[in-house]
């Protein structure tokens, strides 16, 4: 028997994996949790029927997600991630030394449970001294901490389900004031060919509220037509003017200084989505 | 009835697209054509079981594999497409006021038939003037015309059938014979997810004939992994040292000046397949 696993990226797209196995399914009080082997991208952390991240692929978003802020900002020390439950992000946080702390806010206790036991090479940091795993809803967090933070990074799910309240103005002025005065914050906001209005939306507010806005961009063979973006809210800095040598070579397997500023170059459909 | 086209990618990945209607399937003398309406893409050209074209998304891979190397040449007058009997590069290629000339020699004559009847938006310039379309063997119509083009495009399908013979070093000194002494060639290469090998292969055969060779790359949706690679071998021209201002605005949907810059920009895996 062969199995395959089906995303539906789209009403009118998906991707389809040959699979191994299925190894845990389970309903949590948030969304159906699933986690598959496959044979193409290894093992596979499935939420209500989304891919979220494959041990193949995965290396791309947690890279392009954390160090392309982090390294945008002269000396972060605290930062939080706001979703991002497998602990990817938080692995790659803390490769910068010079970071105190890193919170996982993850409203889905069994997100970070299950990714604790079938996906180790991503959730390999959550037991660092540095990191500390929060259980609770991400927005009342941010809203209750006020000018803390260096960087916040929302990595979250698509904007249906749990993750809606992620990607309204409402949030994204409360991350601006839980940012201390330079702070920086970045979250995922899909696919530029399939999302194109929530982009501009996202892109939109986010520019009323920081001085400094950039769409940026990668390429992750599991997320919806293979490209993804990222927006950036800066209060100060401006992650395309920073100093030649602070970018440090820390093993990242797509990330480098290059691909920091390329990653900002947008094709021209893109850049009409900003306008 | 829902019908659902799949493409196995590799034999382990697929993707799959809601279809509308199938508008036509042949079998010609080289290989499978067919010709569907999709829900996403709209119509999609298929040969051998690979999607080769859609209408939405083949402004990415037309622009790319045509004014990079166009721009990076000072003055291209005279042309070749190899394969790409859809017509989408010729269409991108005389949108250059300097061209003169633009061969498209593709093989199946049955490819162009069904472009043109199928596919107007992307066929619609092989009735220009300075196009010439030749049914003819690209391998044979290069060994035999030495020291005669500009710009030589490699336009073909995967690595298999009827393009085997455009994946070998042969080929490619036959290119170099091919061009004017300030010539250059792109070649269409795989994804650097999927065609590790492949990509790490052809750089070294093309580094061996040409003075300088580069990979580039994009995102193309339809195509495997949604990321993309080309590959220039140049005799003379840095496609990286080009003079301020050659670039001029085509009314392109991807490519511009900085996109030209910064697909040459690789991540570190990617890099690590030229080494």
């Amino acid at each position: 028997m062969e199995l395959w696993y089906t995303e539906k990226q789209t009403k009118d797209v998906g991707i389809t994996c040959k699979v191994k196995q299925t190894l845990h399914v389970e309903k949590s009080k948030f969304q159906d949790i699933a986690l598959i082997d496959t044979e193409q991208y290894g093992r596979m952390l499935v939420l209500d029927g989304t891919v979220q991240t494959t041990i193949e692929d995965e290396f791309v978003y947690h890279e392009m997600i954390t160090h392309v802020p982090l390294f945008s900002h002269p000396d972060p020390r605290k930062v939080v991630v706001v979703g991002g439950g497998d602990g990817g992000a938080i692995r790659e946080i803390l490769k910068h030394p010079g970071v105190e702390k890193a919170y996982l806010v993850e409203i889905d206790d069994r997100v970070v449970e299950v990714s604790k036991r079938f996906l180790p090479e991503i959730s390999v940091a959550l037991n660092d001294k540095r990191a500390e795993v929060r259980i609770e809803d991400g927005i009342k967090f941010i809203k209750e901490n006020r000018n803390q933070f260096d960087v916040i990074i929302v990595d979250s799910t698509d904007p249906v389900g749990p993750a809606v309240g992620l990607f309204v103005k409402d949030f994204y002025q409360s991350i601006f004031d839980s940012l201390k005065e330079d702070g920086i914050f970045v979250a995922q906001t899909e696919s530029p060919f399939y999302n194109k209005d929530l982009i501009s939306r996202v892109y939109r507010d986010i520019s009323s509220i920081f001085p400094v806005t950039k769409l940026y961009v990668c390429s992750i063979p599991t997320y919806p037509s293979g490209y993804w973006a990222f927006t950036m809210g800066s209060k100060k800095f401006n992650p395309l003017e920073i100093p030649e040598g602070r970018i440090k070579d820390l093993g990242t397997k797509y990330y480098n200084a290059d691909v920091h500023k390329a990653a900002f170059v947008l094709p021209n459909f893109v850049k009409q989505l900003l306008e």
